[in-house]
């Protein structure tokens, strides 16, 4: 327990019922401008007959009145003036008329008519709050409303965090192989802070006993609770539980749990401290420290934590597993009905997944399925509010740009990544749409065939978008002379190549392809002659930078990203970017603004700005496919 | 814009796009414990034919494989471990058995089961989260699983705070007759925190031209915004427009919004920053500070604030105000077809309604009222999670710890008023229960007439709760030698009474007329005998504090409230304190929780903690009126 001021309560939690000082309000005061009067002096009055009263005076706010009303008498009051004596109303000012020291008033008023009264709302002595309350905008106001500057409140817990892995590098570090980044630390840091307690990093310790054992101590020593993440596994490395017993006190309350992910989680005692163990991969750990965690800790912190879950309806089945229980990441949708949650497929260790999902649902051991269409209980994996347009699809520097301007009126959750996953999250409905450009080989056509062959053609329909230019960059004043494709089979010219399967890799290749026959040899002895045909750059901008940097001669990317690093570029094609839309989203308000935005001037007029960036024949159109 | 590392950019708004470092997972990799196989040598096998494979390593986590695989080998590896250069796919250990350096598997894999391919989440260069982007917990892990140590974050927007009114007071200080405490300045500061930004308190400024011009020339030269409440009325002692227009640049945007309450608001410019003067009154100041600044400031912070509206059902008509936007405030509960918005009727200075209200509702001026049972939107006026249960009602020291107990199990939002408004706040929904010790002076019975005689015995019931002793508190010792209400004729003796309508006060002058009666003479020649009869203290443990501190020797109060302040109690009467209960919640989980412990023996167990309570006959069980 301390004692903190106002200023320093913002989130704390109170560790008594606060009462109140003062009256509130605390004297009789007027609540509107105009004149104090004797409810009596203006009975009966209407706009033919005003009662006359003469003005005696005038209250100030804050003022305190040194006289006081008589019969036909009245004092011009503010609101949040005291009620001079003899006066039991007031009339408010659009009511009255002044001329001189007389005042026609023109509505009657009935006694305690705009007043209120002394203590009417709080009484001195009343509880305000009760302990146990965590202190927000509205709960400070009520404090100083009632003149209390200090208020006790439950000391901050603290919370050791510590990462465990041989495998686990800090971030900012180079990455060896077969490391991978903390994550968890940082998770858990962000959410220990937002529920109000006091996080301490302990940072990564390797599976080493000696040294876990020395970092346990002294976070048990110098931390209320201890929260570890990884190596809890059942496999090679596993030292976490055999250190935990060796710590003074030490007692494994439990290690494992019948759920999955999350069975690895294990819970400890030592010097009278809890210890918890939370599995490594970060959305099990995540998933885990929502329904284990979090409610002791806010416990700890002296308050209970509402219900965070909300009621969905399925929008598929999941299954269960037999004897355990099975956490399911969702997307979290408004629909027309309540909230609909889209269960999510993904890998164990997957962190994009992270980004997509608002919460999870529980299926129980005893469960075989739960059918689509029945509600769920959704734990709440964030406490944001939901975006109202939900974009997952390609990523674009015009669409996002798009989305920044439309963000005025709404809000996007906007996903980046590629065409192909993101049509599939618009035809399951967990987007409501996405960027896609996608060539078709066979017909050299964009985007329609590629929804039609994977059969979306009935849930997702195409707004028109734009083009963007392609083509070769390369350094300022191209210093190397080169004019087309065929320069680079050139000895002096080093080419940067894209990742195989993205558009522009596909762009590249069917170029070559004809290139070969031109000059009659196969497509493998042409790029076998290309120097850093084999060099692939994972983004637009990835190309940029390796010409920029001297590293390649030339590259292809877009226009616009070629001019935004200052390069030169010659033109090969023009790529067409659409928005994939689920047909039940076409109804949106937002969906229709995009659609609007898509067809304004403005949109025209920002298209201009982006290099490259051309619109299309029926840009914002639908097409049904 | 500035940089910051992840664990100081919880908050921060994310100023440019950000990209991924590498791929994830940055390389083949086991999503199991078990054995890493060519998928090819187990294909087939089952329980009866299991596949025998020669174990030849075994891959730590972290470690990079020294060897490769060959048709016939295995190698043991854990869940994150590379996979061995050869290998395809895993098999978990639960389907393996091992015997020396054989390993027996009983299940065929595809080939990629079980492993998570280098890149298959996430690219190197792929767009992690876009500028705008608020960086949560989970936005926080995902660059740090990318290895990100360091984002560019926008600049925290200052925001100048200003409290203007000759009748402000900082709470802590003494309240003159006149002053009332700021509130506005502590909601201001901890919303505007809240949200992100780094708010400045500037403290009270009087309604005095100079000091104001002073104040806010310092706030607009150290803020990026400026926020005023007060001082903004059309009535006496306003001066801030006029200051505002005289400030280098100033310009008025608008004064007088069509908006009730909010009708003072005002915006200006002055040296290319924007000041927003809100009104005075506390909850219309939260209102147009969450219609009107919020969005401007999450604006000027970089991102824009998701719609923090809910759709719920109105379920009272309310009128609207043509020609002027009415802002009334709602209690939302969680009802089963969705949320439910009760509007509550309150006095425009009122600072006990910010207790209650969860939002509020528009009623646009063009229309004259809205519907009971209509869909309308409810802005939100804080982001806490609705409570589960809601008591409004008279407090009580027991009932208090009740919900303490029950707090483990759910969320109560406990708001104390007075019994009356407790029960109207039960008989409407706004409130689950609430507390209620009220006695009828005719039947001389507690609190089931006056449900019947308001006419909500069709909507609320009694649970039958316990009774508290009252009586007389007398310092230690008993010094005056008090022995009963007789006493408080004696010339030596000093009573403190309670506030007129309190239950206490009601049985005092029950006792006293029939004293009067007893003694031949009337009511008011006996009370005008008693010395402080007319002191009236507002609470039970105002009493107490009269009788401790020797402002005065005796009081009626609560036997538990004079054990706790160390006082003598000569036990008057018992009275009864029920809880009203709306009967649509006798269903709710909670209300059924709260019955259950009232039966309970634990309950039994708290009631003797508590001196001067006792079990009423049925305590837990319903009356239905």
């Amino acid at each position: 327990m301390e004692e903190v001021d106002l200023v320093n309560a913002s989130g704390r939690v109170l560790a008594e019922d606060v009462v109140a000082l003062y009256d509130y309000p605390p004297f009789d005061r007027s609540e509107v401008d105009g004149y104090a009067v004797l409810s009596s002096d203006v009975a009966g009055v209407d706009e033919e007959r005003p009662a006359v009263l003469r003005a005696v005076g005038s209250v100030g706010i804050g003022e305190v009145p040194k006289f006081s009303l008589s019969s036909g008498e009245c004092a011009e009051v503010s609101t949040g003036s005291i009620l001079p004596r003899g006066a039991d109303a007031v009339v408010p000012v659009e009511y009255t008329k002044r001329v001189g020291d007389l005042v026609y008033v023109y509505r009657p008023v009935a006694p305690g008519e705009n007043v209120a009264q002394a203590g009417s709302d709080v009484l001195a002595g009343d509880v305000l709050l009760t302990r146990g309350t965590v202190l927000g905008p509205v709960e400070l106001a009520l404090l100083a409303s009632s003149g209390i500057a200090r208020v006790r409140v439950y000391r901050r817990v603290r919370v050791g965090i510590v990462s465990i892995g041989d495998e686990l590098v800090e971030p900012g570090r180079g990455l060896e192989l077969g490391k991978v980044f903390d994550t968890n630390s940082y998770y858990l840091y962000s959410s220990v802070r937002e529920l109000g307690a006091e996080p301490v990093l302990y940072g990564i310790v390797g599976d080493d006993e000696v040294a876990l054992e020395r970092v346990l101590r002294r976070a048990l020593e110098e931390c209320d609770i201890v929260i570890t993440s990884g190596g809890t596994s059942a496999g090679v490395g596993d030292v976490t539980y055999r250190v935990v017993e060796r710590l003074s006190g030490g007692v494994l309350l439990f290690h494992g749990l019948k759920v999955r992910p999350g069975k690895p989680t294990f819970a400890a005692v030592a010097g009278g401290k809890l210890i918890v163990g939370l599995p490594g991969f970060p959305l099990s750990q995540m998933m885990i420290f929502n329904v284990l965690v979090r409610p002791i800790l806010a416990r700890l912190l002296g308050y209970t934590e509402p219900r965070t879950t909300v009621r969905a309806t399925l929008a598929e089945r999941v299954l269960g597993y037999l004897g355990v229980t099975r956490l399911v990441p969702v997307v979290l949708r408004r629909g027309p009905g309540g909230y609909v949650a889209y269960p999510l497929s993904y890998r164990s260790g997957s962190t994009s997944v992270l980004q997509v999902a608002d919460g999870f649902v529980r299926v129980e051991g005893s469960v075989p399925f739960i059918e689509e269409g029945a509600e769920v209980e959704v734990f709440r994996l964030h406490t944001k509010w939901l975006a109202d347009l939900v974009a997952i699809g390609s990523h674009d520097y015009l669409l996002s740009e798009v989305f920044r301007e439309l963000s005025r009126s709404f809000t996007v959750k906007y996903v980046p990544v590629g065409s192909l996953a993101g049509l599939e999250a618009v035809a399951k409905g967990v987007a409501d749409l996405g960027g896609v450009h996608v060539l078709d080989a066979e017909s050299g056509e964009y985007n329609v065939p590629v929804v039609r062959k994977l059969g979306y053609g009935d849930r997702v329909a195409l707004i028109a978008g734009y083009t963007r230019e392609v083509g070769l960059a390369i350094a300022r004043g191209n210093p190397k002379g080169i004019k087309g494709l065929r320069d680079l089979l050139r000895e002096d010219v080093v080419f940067v190549n894209r990742t195989r399967y993205s558009g522009i890799r596909v762009l590249v290749d069917t170029y070559l392809e004809r290139l070969a026959q031109e000059l009659g040899i196969t497509f493998e002895e042409l790029t076998r002659r290309i120097r850093g045909y084999y060099t692939e750059a994972r983004t637009h901008s990835g190309v940029a930078l390796s010409v920029l940097s001297g590293r390649a001669d030339v590259g292809v990317t877009l226009r616009y990203v070629a001019v935004r690093y200052g390069l030169d570029f010659i033109p090969l094609a023009s790529e067409r970017f659409d928005i994939a839309v689920n047909i039940q989203s076409l109804k949106k308000r937002e969906v229709k603004l995009l659609i609007d935005y898509l067809r304004s001037d403005n949109f025209k007029k920002l298209v201009e700005r982006f290099p490259g960036y051309r619109l299309a024949e029926r840009t914002g159109e639908l097409v049904v496919i």
